[in-house]
């Protein structure tokens, strides 16, 4: 659970980030950033910061934040109700995020499991996006991310996001719990 | 039609606006920018430059570059093949938009209809976008909008883009032919 106390501390981080960027928010959007942290009570290393602009029955964006080395876990996004799953456009804005995928998997991967949560990262094939790169996952595919040193905001292009609908590799993630991406 | 030399000179100017806005596109972006002129020969004051960042069957992103008093025409987005009509979200991202839909016209339209097509802007329901502000458009509702005199960059998310099918006011403009938003 997040308090308080790090939910402010964590969001105030993440604006720094977007300024960084040079991507002008509202105050309102800056009130309701959310934080996903998953149930798992370590927001620094496993979890992100998110604004959603939009998420109709149709579309979505949002923009996603990374602190320096913060991972967001593994997990696909299903098909529901007859539809496809989730597809979504990661498209760097600054710094660099790593995202792996299914297939060949890297030899010297730039990312790190997080510390205690190792056997819940299980795709390794390399995708390194820095600021103006973008990678487009099929639905249904597995896929995580961790930003570099330098932290990383990332838009996020999407169809309808159904969090609920999510699949984590790790067990002790609850999706109906907790904001995803 | 475009010249080589207005097309060179007018991505040239859009760039500068990117850039003003802090986003970073790639060279290869950079090469395959569009100019939309809607063959009408007066781009200064019909037209608007973009980046497709992605265009799948079920969704798609773009940057849209509107210099200084540039305008996007009136155009509404109908149902296709029993699919309802694109969605649209605007949201800028630098400068200021001034947004035209259906609904009590503004009294003092901070926009101009441009010269000559006085009669093909039939909307004056005024959104004013800010940086950080947005709108989020309902498929077939007619629309167009203006940069303000500091020009204006603004991202797209909406479902699939399918040019041919959009409806101009203006019966000069040819889907067919020209780039749409
Ligand atoms: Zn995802
Ligand atoms: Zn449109």
């Amino acid at each position: 659970m997040l308090t308080k106390e790090i939910y402010s501390k964590t969001c105030e981080r993440a604006l720094e980030y977007l300024n960084k960027a040079g991507i002008v928010v509202t105050e309102k959007e800056k009130s309701e950033m959310e934080v996903a942290e998953y149930g798992l009570n370590d927001v620094e290393n496993i979890g992100l910061e998110l604004i959603v602009y939009v998420n109709t029955d149709r579309c979505c964006a949002k923009e996603l934040v990374l602190l320096p080395g913060q991972t967001c876990p593994e997990h696909r996004h299903p098909p529901v109700e007859g539809e496809a799953g989730k597809e979504e456009t990661f498209r760097c804005r600054y710094g660099k995020v790593y995202l792996y995928v299914p297939g060949e998997p890297s030899k010297n991967p730039k990312a790190k499991a997080p510390k205690g949560s190792e056997e819940y990262f299980t795709v390794w094939h390399e995708i390194e996006l820095n600021a103006g790169e973008q990678y487009t996952l099929s639905p249904d595919t597995l896929h995580w991310f961790q930003a570099g040193p330098e932290g990383a905001v990332v838009s996020e292009f999407s169809t309808k996001s159904r969090d609920d609908y999510d699949i984590y590799t790790d067990p002790r993630i609850n999706p109906a719990q907790n904001r995803k991406v």
